[in-house]
């Protein structure tokens, strides 16, 4: 047994593929956001727009936000210095959890380190809780709750992506005895759809079935508080649980879930992954609070992000740019090969300043590969006629199809 | 299907068997470390004394980590934006890797959002990298080690806690073609008892395995530099993959491991765990690298803390407490019932504002549930006389059995 052959072969397979994936090295400029410092190669900082982030409202520079951590750095320290049960319970979490369960109409919220982590322990954990229960999962559902699945050991029925009809099939063909559980998200995040939530809770009625809603792509903004899909279409109530991250929209870090106080007990009393682990900084968590107080009443970096989105989709369509059909924040612009993505990519970034992350396998499928922008507040016109026509020349440069413009 | 039943019945199980977690709501005192506040009932925050902190050095109160963490709040905001590969790979994340594969001697190092999911995301994928690969588990290893095992798929064969005979016999008996890989942990925070890691070297030598080491309850606090165990037992260079935490000794959040870049880049690419989750925030990262730094120069940490652990248990021997027979700085004090465990600690908590957790099923086996005091270097030799007398009295009242002092 050669290991380090072994470890070389897996890593030449990414190379061959041209998805060997290089991290680009950056610093955002507190205040300044998009922009950013980018320390790849040797001649030092170098300035540029950050059009892949995740921090789709800028929360993560939003004064509120940075008073509200730096005051409990200095009330309380760095880290909780322990598990939930044992020492690293702290005011901060019993607070945002309340604030959370406000949020989404719940009894209940149970914090986790990541949405990562909130969905593979709840899913698994459910899933074992419910002796002989299927799993119906959307195609398209995000690698931690595929993860959570397969660790649960139940049995998992695929649907066809937001495919009402198929998931009607596969409940039909299942005994009505057994626990059942959808999995599914509100917004998909590499291609920016949106699932027909309604829909599927009546199915979820009609077979009695359990519903888990992933809203991580969602929660802050969609909604009159930020609430997620589930708060603009007033479906909450239909959704038993609804996850959600304090990653993206919040600006800060961490997962959780809210639901019925008893799901939350199980959760909580039942699942590794949340009792055998630190629990989050107290400095996270109040920065997290300062942000979903504060997105529950101020919509403006809503609007903002929306404004955004809706003028740099016409801008790529109308310059005849494979935009791709997102009903939201989400701007993804089909490339189809990893390589070429890659290429376009490290020409925006050499030449024009322009941070966008090629999209690979396993990520998206194979031949879906794509770049992917998220246009927020802070992105002005000017930035976004720009990148247009930055894109438009490396289109040319490169000699891809442009379409024939509306 | 009655799904409430289900998760009731869930529920009424803890509670008969004693073991219904109430999660103490507190908060400490920023400089006046191990004093907190605690906010549980309604007579509003009282004073409390944390004897069961993992911040074990009090580092998540020191003043270069709160000044790094403030630092990196004004410098670039709250949160990272991303995962590693998509936006938020921030130059404070790169730096602090190069920091941690210093510490253990290795080329490389890789963060985790914390040290469950560093044990889970790196033995599980491990294992599918290698094709029939066999595991080989100390029975007392950390849940987060069996998650990771059990989702690699991998066969495990589990040796008795720190049994070298045991381990060699099931290495032997296994096919000398098939990969390899002996998980053990340095220090085991329950008992505070330490492995024997040469020998396992030396078994790992002798039949081509790989080694993974969890040092979560050493790093920082064990070797001239705070490697851990490994360092102080100049075994680190015989270790594969050495695995630690950033929320116990280094006071602040998160988990990483340290090997051979060949190693770190397979996991990189490939463990699900790491791709698929939001960084670490910035700010964290900023504090850690303040952490490790000053505790691989400084030991006056280290050396307080045995200090205190040593006239605790002393202390505790000489009162005829059942403390258990730890090597290192954890002070466990056997009770061997989850009922009594709770009750001691809840007199402690209310009457003498001391505040330990009682550790049950499934943390430690049934018929071993304990008290765990983790003194440190701000615990005062009054403090630790006071809780023996507290404890005595306790001992006294329930009439539990003292041993004959010696």
């Amino acid at each position: 047994m050669n290991y380090d052959q072994v470890f070389d072969s897996a890593i030449e397979r990414l190379h061959s593929e041209g998805r060997y994936r290089v991290f680009i090295d950056i610093l955002r400029n507190k205040g300044a956001y998009p922009n950013a410092r980018c320390f790849a190669g040797h001649n030092g900082p170098k300035p540029i727009t950050v059009w892949c982030s995740n921090d789709y409202l800028a929360m993560g520079q939003h004064p509120k936000v940075i008073e509200a951590m730096e005051e409990a750095l200095h009330n309380v320290g760095a880290g909780s210095g322990g598990t939930r049960n044992i020492g690293g319970n702290t005011h901060y979490h019993i607070q945002l959890e309340g604030e959370l369960a406000d949020l989404h109409g719940k009894d209940g919220a149970l914090l986790f380190t990541s949405g990562y982590v909130s969905n593979d322990a709840t899913l698994s954990t459910l899933a074992k809780i419910l002796p002989g229960c299927v799993i119906f999962s959307d195609e398209l559902n995000h690698a931690s709750m595929i993860a959570g699945i397969r660790n649960s050991g139940a049995e998992k029925k695929v649907f066809r992506h937001n495919d009402v009809e198929h998931l009607e099939e596969l409940l039909a063909e299942t005994d009505p005895s057994v626990p059942k559980l959808i999995a599914f998200e509100s917004v998909y995040s590499m291609d920016g759809d949106v699932a027909p939530i309604h829909a599927i809770c009546d199915l979820a009625e009609k077979y009695n079935a359990l519903t888990y809603i992933d809203e991580v792509h969602a929660v802050g903004m969609y909604g009159p508080r930020g609430g997620g899909i589930t708060d603009r279409d007033q479906a909450a109530h239909r959704i038993d649980i609804i996850e959600g991250t304090l990653g993206k929209a919040f600006g800060v870090m961490g997962g959780y879930i809210a639901a019925d106080t008893r799901i939350i007990d199980v959760i909580r009393s039942y699942a590794p992954g949340f009792i055998f682990t630190t629990s989050l900084s107290p400095v996270l968590v109040a920065g997290v609070l300062a942000s979903v107080r504060h997105l529950k009443s101020s919509s403006v970096e809503r609007e903002g992000q929306q404004a955004s989105a809706a003028f740099l989709k016409k801008s790529l369509a109308d310059a005849g740019l494979p935009v791709m059909p997102s009903t939201t924040h989400i701007v993804p612009l089909m490339v189809g090969d990893p390589i070429r993505a890659k290429k376009i990519a490290d020409i925006l970034l050499a030449e024009y300043g322009v941070y966008v992350q090629p999209i690979n396998y396993p990520t998206v499928p194979r031949g879906t590969e794509r770049l992917r922008f998220t246009p927020g507040p802070s992105h002005t016109e000017a930035m976004m006629t720009e990148l247009t026509e930055a894109l438009v020349e490396i289109w040319q440069r490169m000699e891809l199809e442009l379409q024939q413009a509306a």
